[in-house]
């Protein structure tokens, strides 16, 4: 399969990149990447990056910002960010992908534990990651007939734990490896408007 | 209590308005109301009102716009339409709105069945209804202690079936009545963080 990968060079997507293997023909996209560039909150990025790529078997996303701090004292600003960011970059990405995807193509879009275990300080997560939830869902029974769409919801990546451990009490984290099994999942299986939980 | 009703000219606003009944102080506040005008996309709208209001003992919103509409040919824009008013226009309201509870206060949002029972065209109500779960999860735990934030998820309600009836097949839809009960119980109860679904 052709697979094109936006984070490719986050800790997750680079795990992501590792399982799919060899098996497949992976794009790695993203923000500074020298052959394919993209910002996933531009539009006028992804129709460029689309151009470039033509049409791909599965598209993958492993990135997005979020905005961490108390909500006494979140402005509207501050939430945006993980609205236009995480949010509406996947759903951009969704949006005008879905018109460069093969016949049995696949999307396949990342949210996180905090859309059903709250943290402090972390409502903008909360809600972005459980729209996302219901963004692949009702996605799932909208698009055009053969196509997929399914999300990881990964908790704390483990080798992130040195920066954000300290938000998640008690969470061990899970490695890359392990929530990187959910995309190949997502990619080479059959299923669509799916949550994949890699909780644990 | 003092309860501030925002949507109150609507078919839900004003069965929760009749439920509540008379034995609470209700502020009525609409778009085009004559003493509590308000637009709840607006920061300095909501700052306005509760300036004119002051403390109150519950915020309540039955009101918030959504776009419907093929995923084929959605755009960012028309995506924008959910996430800016029934998304941020709630959240805006709530980031805002906990400074003036009183001390036992509670917030009452208002999400929808698409969250999880998805429908054609009905990928952007999804997204919005599922990220405000997420909202009222994840504020639960972070509002100062003592104040309580909960969502109404009701599913059509039956006297809207003329005009939305179509997109929900074998739909049945719930009476503003019975919907509005779920407000009364996050406001009168001692719960927070939870998704009162009224789907049957």
């Amino acid at each position: 399969m052709k697979i094109l990968l936006i984070g490719a060079t986050g800790t997750l997507g680079k795990a992501v990149a590792e399982r799919l293997g060899s098996a497949h023909d992976i794009l790695p996209a993203s923000r500074h990447d020298a052959h394919l560039p993209v910002d996933i909150t531009d539009t006028a990025s992804l129709h460029a990056l689309f151009e470039r790529t033509g049409n791909v078997d599965a598209i993958v996303a492993t990135t997005g910002s979020l905005h961490f701090g108390p909500i006494q004292t979140m402005t509207a600003g501050q939430f945006h960010i993980g609205l236009m960011d995480k949010l509406m970059g996947q759903i951009n990405l969704a949006l005008i992908g879905q018109h460069y995807l093969s016949e049995r193509g696949s999307i396949t879009l990342t949210g996180g534990v905090l859309s059903h275990d709250p943290i402090a300080g972390g409502v903008n997560a909360s809600t972005v990651n459980a729209a996302l939830e219901g963004f692949v869902r009702g996605a799932a029974v909208d698009l055009a007939p053969g196509l997929r769409i399914n999300l990881v919801s990964p908790t704390v990546i483990r080798e992130s734990l040195p920066a954000y451990g300290p938000f998640f009490p008690g969470n061990d984290g899970v490695p890359a490896e392990r929530a990187a099994g959910a995309y190949v999942k997502s990619i080479e299986g059959a299923q669509t408007g799916q949550i994949y939980t890699v909780w644990q």
